[in-house]
């Protein structure tokens, strides 16, 4: 059952020393969300708590409150930006499931009646394009409440 | 944004009703966990709050941190029961992402390295096999501190 170590220099971590720039759409003191550089399709937006973790395997359990709530959050807004039908979420955990980036993250993305969900091929997304979607999102999430 | 209503009659409701059958690993207060009996590989498992809704999109917040804190209790305990490599968690919301039962579950589903996840094929499995992951999943869990 043993993990290996968290890795302080993973991508995401980077992400949240601001070290490499994101397109933020949602942030608070415990979760921050920003697009997904390589979607599996438009809107496709990533979860992660702050507090270091490799996985969901290794995260302390009151992560996972304030972390889901957002992934609520952002759920309803990229499902209204998007103006999609559903919602897909995926978590993967140890490279068996797919996991590439190893601080925990969920995946959230927007899904169309009859189109099925794009594999995750590593193709990069336009900047434009992720940012037109950012600004979307932020605008439903703003929108809320 | 609008919803379709609960149905209290989908097959969870009856399941966590006893009105149904099921192969049970997990029960708490707040949630209940037990076999998919059309699984996409063995020992998958579903992981369901007791507090009605339609998905992740209708749950009130509060769910959240008591059911992932279960997701990750499985997700442990089917990574050590069935030797796995990894542990994908899936959990879809309305019919576009491939929801089929209407009340809010997430999927754990133990991986293998080099083995792709099966499709969702509405096969089901036989009962003697989900009896015995059932009762390796339930002892990692009782083994776990």
């Amino acid at each position: 059952m043993a993990q290996t170590a968290y890795d302080t220099d993973n991508i995401f971590a980077k992400i949240l020393r601001g070290e490499i720039p994101s397109h933020r759409v949602y942030e608070d003191d415990a979760v921050v969300a920003f697009m997904d550089v390589m979607p599996q399709g438009p809107g496709h937006t990533l979860v992660v708590p702050k507090t270091p973790s490799r996985n969901l395997l290794d995260a302390a359990p009151s992560t996972f409150g304030p972390l889901f709530t957002v992934v609520q959050k952002v759920a309803l807004a990229v499902k209204k930006a998007l103006d999609a039908d559903g919602v897909t979420i995926l978590q993967f955990n140890e490279p068996a499931s797919g996991q590439t980036v190893y601080h925990l993250h969920v995946h959230v993305i927007p899904r169309f009646d009859g189109i099925p969900l794009k594999p995750h091929t590593g193709a990069m997304e336009k900047p434009e394009v992720l940012a037109e979607n950012a600004e979307k999102i932020r605008a439903a999430l703003s929108a809320k409440s």
